[in-house]
């Protein structure tokens, strides 16, 4: 029921929180989980609009792509030390478009995933992210959100 | 981080199957469940506008709170059954609103809700519920949704 768990996370606290939640799944028969972290195809497009050199577009590209991996594989590296089978997968595009592609894909038994609310307009297009994730995907979606005092 | 579980039910296929899940977090240390369930207040207008009697409407209100408290009172027992400490809860209103009213009180680890989707106009009002939920909700919640072979 909680076998395979895909994780989308853009490294934010709250999709961090999310990551203790599987933790603590692994109790209720959690084993694999795919990490996917999806470099946002609209920051591309403001540096594109902002008039930046294709080259120099081309080597930021790589630059996240290789953050992103290394963050990936160090929580690869924390969660198969406490037992769990792990893949990551860094894509580029629209988050929650590439989301529900990698659901397709991997067919997860579950999605735990992030949300920033709508606290204010910068949070919005985070919060919309999951919001379609959960409207649109076809498995059971786990959603943790930013603690009120956070 | 599952401890306390709030399950707002409508008796539905899908609200049987969040069920499922609610059992399979015992594992990860659920052990209190708040079942819910909510008499509609749009049918009760529904009611009303079609000129029924506010004796017989007053008659068929009863009659359903005494229908959901004995369908509650038996999920409770398959629950405690397998180890849970159950509360059961109906009221009668906005589904959503008195969902997040009874979150604002007992304070649950998590919601675990089902979702109907929005395959044709019947459904989406059903749907609509558990995206209110969602949206305004300040716990973690998971949604389970109907298969797409149901």
């Amino acid at each position: 029921m909680f076998k395979k768990i895909l994780y989308p996370t853009d490294f934010s606290d709250v999709a961090a929180k999310a990551l203790d939640y599987i933790k603590q799944l692994k109790e209720a028969g959690a084993q694999e989980v795919t990490i996917l972290h999806v470099i946002n195809q609209r920051i591309i497009d403001g540096l594109m609009r902002h008039a930046m050199l294709d080259r120099d577009i081309l080597n930021w590209k790589e630059k996240a792509q290789e953050i992103a991996r290394e963050s990936l594989a160090e929580m690869s590296r924390d969660l198969e030390n406490i037992g769990f089978t792990v893949k990551h997968i860094v894509r580029t595009g629209f988050p929650w478009r590439e989301i529900l592609d990698v659901e397709e894909i991997e067919n997860p038994s579950l999605i735990v995933i992030g949300s920033h609310g709508r606290t204010n307009l910068g949070d919005m297009f985070l919060g919309s992210v999951s919001d379609r994730v959960i409207r649109k995907c076809r498995r059971p979606v786990m959603v943790i959100k930013r603690d009120m005092d956070d």
